[in-house]
């Protein structure tokens, strides 16, 4: 879980035979699906959804680890503190703080230019967003050396998630031919990038067998995603670029504040993914590796493992709860309350109990929570959020 | 809702013109079925469970203010400050303290016996349970008068719920010839009782048109009450009157504490109802008056009205709960945390909010909850009972 890779630590046989990675992880997005266990000031990220004793930022770093040359984390200023936490090895000079949300582009850019400036143009970026779940570690490891060594070669490199279902819920990457690139034997060009499809176009991806889930996942020479940024942001680069020279300078902060505010918001899918896809400069390397998004409660509920004997048998508890069930088969409880915690003849019910906020609801109405929250938003009920 | 009317209090007409009784309220049970809003130490009885403002013992204290010239409250030493507070016009002296539960047969037959001491053995005492609902105190007041009226003539009088439907949760009454006694033109003699049957046998009773619900309420004199107990049970009558004499002198904690955990555990049904029935010597007046015993959620998310419109619409609230309810049509919340409440998607259930125990059901479990109970005793956790 060290950022940095010690002195006296030994490094594995495998990460030392690929290229090195300086890990980018955005850390933002309150998870609005899943309140009430996440909120503005506990987001997603910081939760320990899988009752792991870690939370889904915390995974991710361990994840990268064993990749990882240098470890940088993006979050708001909100979150410093608790990311600092969670991540007690992280050089505070690698915890960034955003004054104000400026979407991904700005995060991933500052964070790349700053890698650029400490470890040359050169040196190899791979960004993952902070509170996504992935089970198969070996797999995800060998998909990010093959997009390290894909990245190597110069491509703006992005992992593709095996599809498990037509998910109407994210985005496609859409693979071409091969590429013959040493250490990527899985590389293939990036024809295009789908939004989130409707379900019969999803199962029409599929029946392809050239769609993979896009995960946001990148992997790409600092100085290349400069450059294409350059090309096709340079408003937005030369922003970034003024900010980096000033980081490692007592005129940081100044720079930051008077210079983050009026960054241009934009995803960098938009931004350098689909105008150098159309240019036939991205790659993209699968990944079976048992990814999920925890994009809600129904897939939390699947994510949890039923308890397999006792009072809560055939529940998935998630927290501290001290659960009883009868007839509550598939039900999840996640409970930061330590109540006593009964339920009696409702199965598959999801219950989120917290101090000042209780949810029922069932995995069908997984995303309506969204306008749950929208509406105590709209409402000013701003404790709740 | 004061317990003795005042001197400057108008007394109704109808009050008037029928015999005065003296009220009786056993204020025992837990409500084990309305876990985790009842516990042991804020059982049904002091529970408001209709939104009213006011507990049940309120509520049958003030059905029955128009009627009583004395109101008398039999409780568990641990709730007499409770019942204290609760009703605060209640004379100390007629607020009786059980150091141990010893069942109805003890409550009801030293509470008549204070009676008799006091306003003599021709007094008429009627006896109710704490913890019920009459929506139509009206029709309550018209019966308990027939009642009187019988019990004047030297009946032991029940009331007999008329039946909403073949309910297996009760006992029944099955009402003999008419009697023909002024002021009591729906008196009829009760040839037996029966215990709770099953819903063949309940259907069956209920075709015949002669059997009621017994809802334990019981118009007597004092002292014919005190006559048959003597009669029935000579030991416990001793038992009582030993304690009756002492009770208004400096004698009364002494004799109480010597003799009441010795008298009989019994139900005034089996001590004097159904030998006094066998004999010939007791008397029912029907009654139609939305009588319900409130024994568990089902029936209680019956009595709560759904609120009509707002975040709320369609569910039934009990509390201060900040609910918001999508798709949760005929639900039914009490909490009394205050936290907001959430439901989506989860049409007829119920959820129990309270500081240190959440209960989520259905109306088709609510028998379950009292082995939910039964198991927090078993396995000593006792803080949650």
């Amino acid at each position: 879980m060290n950022a940095e890779p010690r002195p006296n630590r030994t490094i594995s046989v495998a990460a030392a035979t690929a290229p090195a990675i300086h890990a980018i992880i955005p850390a933002g997005g309150a998870g609005t699906r899943l309140w009430p266990l996440s909120r503005k000031a506990r987001p997603k990220f910081l939760l320990d959804l899988t009752g792991t004793g870690r939370s889904l930022l915390q995974g991710t770093v361990a994840r990268l680890a064993p990749l990882a040359a240098t470890t940088t984390v993006v979050t708001g200023v909100a979150h410093v503190a608790a990311v600092a936490r969670q991540l007690p090895d992280l050089p505070e000079e690698n915890l960034l703080a955003e004054p104000a949300p400026r979407d991904s582009m700005a995060a991933i850019g500052l964070a790349a230019a700053l890698i650029a400036h400490r470890h040359g143009r050169e040196a190899i970026v791979g960004s993952f967003a902070a509170d996504h779940l992935v089970a198969d570690a070996a797999a995800f490891q060998d998909a990010v050396r093959q997009a390290a060594a894909l990245a190597e070669a110069g491509w703006l490199v992005t992992i593709g998630i095996q599809a498990t279902g037509p998910s109407t819920a994210f985005g496609y990457i859409h693979a071409g031919e091969a590429l013959d690139v040493p250490g990527a034997p899985d590389g293939r060009r990036v024809l295009d990038f789908a939004e989130k499809p409707d379900a019969a176009t999803a199962a029409r991806y599929l029946a392809t067998g050239d769609y993979r889930w896009n995960a946001g996942m990148f992997v790409v020479r600092a100085g290349v995603l400069l450059d294409h940024l350059a090309a096709n942001r340079p408003a937005l680069a030369a922003g970034i670029e003024e900010i980096a020279v000033a980081w490692d300078t007592p005129a940081r902060d100044a720079v930051m504040s008077r210079v983050w505010p009026g960054l241009e918001a934009i995803a960098i899918d938009h931004a350098i993914a689909e105008p150098v896809a159309a240019a036939g400069g991205v790659a993209t390397v699968p990944g079976d590796m048992g990814w999920d998004d925890v994009g809600g409660f129904d897939t939390l509920a699947q994510l949890i493992p039923a308890v397999a004997s006792g009072p809560a048998a055939g529940v998935g508890v998630l927290g501290e709860a001290d659960v009883e069930a009868v007839g509550a088969d598939g039900a999840l409880v996640a409970s930061s309350t330590g109540r006593k915690v009964v339920l009696l003849g409702v199965p598959g019910v999801v219950v989120v109990d917290t101090p000042d906020a209780l949810l029922v609801t069932t995995p069908e109405r997984a995303q309506d929570v969204k306008g749950v929250v929208d509406r105590l938003k709209a409402a000013g009920r701003d404790a709740l959020l």
